[in-house]
């Protein structure tokens, strides 16, 4: 397939009239081609126009065609086999099995809600029968289904290029629930985004579904985002990537005459807790772990484990040699874009100069351009209440460990982090009572308490929560993963005493499709 | 009971140190006593510190006893027998009749929600289970709940002074989920707040539910409110009322350094559709049920038929005709405030004054103070379209007829009203068709459909949605109405590879509560 640089609008390719920017290799410095243009006022219109004119078709189409069409998609995106996953290293400096496990995921996603479509579980359907001679009034029929917000706004992620991107979670949950998609694609992969936004088309072509139901915008800069942010037609954004432009699309969406729901998964520092049993009996393996998931990708996940809780003991040194041991050995890796570099040197010379931090590991040094050396720093549990910089993001391969007093300061600190996507306990049998303790502040901070184990993989499943208290997200509410991001893109109606011939398929009595429902507040399956 | 004019912090009560106010009765202008004062700062801070410390406690209750907690509420209110209908009477110009009504309501919904509770299902327990042997990687024990938010602001609605006020709707749905409430009384009512405040406060000590699970709090004006709202530890708005109420405390909220969900339910004009079938046979029957849906309550409902759409015809004037014999016998009811009144008398003379607007029938005159006189109004398209005010929502007993060209009018008006509540359609056999193709255009439109009705009376059941776009509401996601109103103050939390004795009980393996539970996506009970 040869790349054009042409955005996408419904089954058009269109040339943009904007600036030109292009892909860039990370590892080499060197430019790819094409030149990708931005999108006019007048393509980003048409995009949100069709968007709009496909939405009542797409939303009513049988579950068993909307699923089809989601398998499709990740067929067609299966089959542009090392195509795009050459690109794609290409633009990322990601290595190709990477790629190729996002690759898995991010089908294994569009299959997840093709089966979540045909089981109709997310109509949440709800039936209250009539009661005719209820005194003092009749109670009426009520039947109640949700339905698709309408077109939504995704934004392509830079760290996740296929699975947080143009065919990525929030595009699978939109589509799934029947909304439209128009994509702002990430300007940092174009190819790869055109060669997913290709595929998606191509499902929509051989799908038959309405032209509009998905269309690819580029742009070098913010000004078609923030525009399609603001477009009458638009009724939900999706977006995963910084705090700050996460906050400026809310910012945008809460202006507008009709606010509109924005899910910005924006920025976590992932607190690990490690408990002394834990320490005491397996301080090594913890470290390798620990290793492996602060490197895991340069270090370039929302849920890096950016800020290790512990009480200061020989025991935690033990920990911190393990990792400085293992951290020598590991290689520098390239970061995605120059941008993302050149975040994470400053987070690194902020540290460094910081009079009461200090530097206890480091992994290789960069030999190439853009790479990230791997840094373990630690600082007391004063200093990082008395300095509100410390519990920021460091965008990387870094985390901080904080030496604390006693358990008393952990749960301290843990108070007064923001809020957070995850948050992991290290624990032993011995420590279990403890770390029970935690439990109940750790709900209300984070959205995925998680023992023995890191936040990095984030399963693709029914009971995950991707999400969490402001501002790891911008709506506490939601999960960015799994079958439960769908109901972002939902609102209930209700309808009463409508005739059944008028009542959409889903409410009819004769439960035509097979779903699920609550009938007078009890499930009936 | 003695009503004190004090504020309940909890399980005390506190006199004021702001400035006075008063009930008043709008049948007489008369002054009613005792005189409430502003609650000090000190004393909101209390109520906030204590909502936050019950809420650990509060949350994790058996839910049998929260449940029980929901009904003893309610027979403490029923407890409060003829004090509360008479003072209610007094405060609001509300017959006993409708008071008794709400009453029965806002007991029913107590235990609806108690209901809720015991069964569980707002939980929305998911368990994807072990794959020890999964390749490439093992999937991890993944459970998720619901949890409640935190503590939660509920604001008193002037219009419903017990099913929308201190223990309505909003505070039925935040203490069922475990969430403590603290209420900010409307000043409309004052001496009813104190009373059923009074049932809620000696409901928390017979349950010996934490002290901080329940505060009320006077203010004459909007200070306290507005620090309620900014407070860091409220984590949720509840709120009914004006647009403009409803968006300063929106605007409060997102400007927050945590912004938190405001769920306000603001305004609607409902419009209700008249099918030429319809008209043709039962234009008089409906012009008696909407005039009875009209004048209901001197027409303070939210879900007020404030526009009635029609293509011009005979039939329609028959309609008309029928509504202006009726009302000419249907006499002014009182106000629930004078400034209510002021205002709805001001868009009355707005109406009267508009060029493009005719006056076609009046209900009698008022013949006492605060008496609103019902007003039918009648507008071309062409002149509704043109002039946007005409869709504003005139609170009280008016309503305006848009006599449309045809149907292609119609939709083109509906198209252009912002959200509502609710839509009406009056429509026979012969107009099902044409009523169809309106469904999908007011399913984006509007949170209820309902056919051959009025939207005033809206059931307190399981597939009820009193909600809808913005304006209508401010999170068009919602319900502040049924059992579904409860997902406002919960977010889903995910439990990954916790030990089965840390889990909460209803994550645990052998099914303590009994859940209905989602296994590896599909659904168990």
């Amino acid at each position: 397939m040869n790349l054009t640089g042409g955005s996408l609008i419904g089954l058009d390719v269109v040339s943009g009239e904007g600036s030109a920017f292009h892909g860039l290799n990370p590892r080499t410095g060197e430019r790819l081609y094409p030149a990708y243009k931005g999108v006019s006022q007048a393509d980003l219109d048409a995009a949100c126009r069709i968007a709009a004119e496909a939405f009542d078709a797409y939303r009513e189409m049988p579950p068993s065609r909307r699923a089809r069409f989601l398998e499709t998609v990740g067929d067609r995106l299966m089959d542009l086999g090392t195509t795009l996953v050459e690109r794609c290293a290409s633009e990322t400096g990601l290595p190709a099995s990477r790629i190729e496990g996002e690759r898995s995921r991010t089908v294994a996603q569009l299959k997840m809600f093709a089966s979540v479509v045909r089981e109709g579980d997310y109509l949440d359907v709800r039936i209250d029968r009539e009661l005719s001679d209820r005194q003092p009034v009749r109670r009426p029929d009520l039947r109640l289904r949700n339905v698709p917000v309408g077109p939504v706004a995704v934004f392509g992620a830079s760290n996740f290029p296929l699975a947080f991107s143009v065919a990525g979670g929030d595009t699978a949950a939109a589509l799934a629930a029947g909304c439209p998609v128009v994509c702002k694609a990430h300007p940092a992969h174009p190819g790869t985004s055109e060669l997913v936004g290709k595929a998606v088309q191509n499902a929509v072509r051989d799908c038959a579904m309405p032209a509009g139901t998905f269309s690819l915008l580029f742009d070098a800069g913010f000004d078609i985002g923030s525009r399609l942010v603001q477009d009458p037609r638009i009724k939900a954004i999706g977006f995963t990537g910084s705090r700050k432009g996460g906050m400026a699309l809310r910012n945008l969406a809460m202006a507008r005459a009709v606010p509109i729901p924005v899910y910005a998964e924006m920025s976590s520092v992932n607190p690990v807790l490690l408990f002394p049993g834990a320490l005491h009996g397996r301080a090594d393996d913890i470290a390798k772990a620990f290793v492996a998931s602060m490197c895991l990708g340069s270090g370039q996940f929302c849920t890096n484990p950016g800020i290790v809780l512990a009480v200061d003991s020989p025991k935690l040194d033990r920990f911190i040699a393990g990792v400085r041991e293992i951290l020598t050995s590991v290689p520098a890796g390239t970061m995605l874009t120059p941008a993302i570099h050149e975040a994470y040197e400053r987070s690194l010379t902020a540290m460094k100069q910081h009079a009461a931090v200090s530097c206890l590991a480091t992994g290789k040094a960069a030999t190439g351009p853009n790479e990230a050396q791997a840094h373990l720093f630690s600082v007391s549990d004063e200093a990082f209440l008395a300095h509100e910089e410390l519990a920021e993001e460091m965008f990387g391969p870094a985390s901080v460990v904080v030496r604390c007093k006693d358990m008393v300061a952990i749960r301290r600190i843990l108070q007064r982090l923001e809020g957070q996507l995850t948050a992991s306990l290290h624990v032993d049998e011995a420590d279990l009572e403890q770390a029970r303790s935690f439990i109940p502040l750790l709900e209300q901070q984070v959205g995925r308490i998680l023992f023995n184990g890191f936040g990095t993989g984030v399963e693709v499943s029914h009971a995950m929560v991707h999400g969490g208290p402001f501002p790891s997200t911008s709506d506490g509410r939601s999960t960015s993963v799994g079958s439960l991001s769908i109901d972002r893109f939902l609102r209930p109606v209700s309808y009463q005493d409508v005739p059944d011939a008028l009542l959409p398929e889903a409410l009819r009595q004769d439960n035509p499709l097979k779903l699920a429902r609550r009938i007078d507040g009890l499930l009936a399956l």
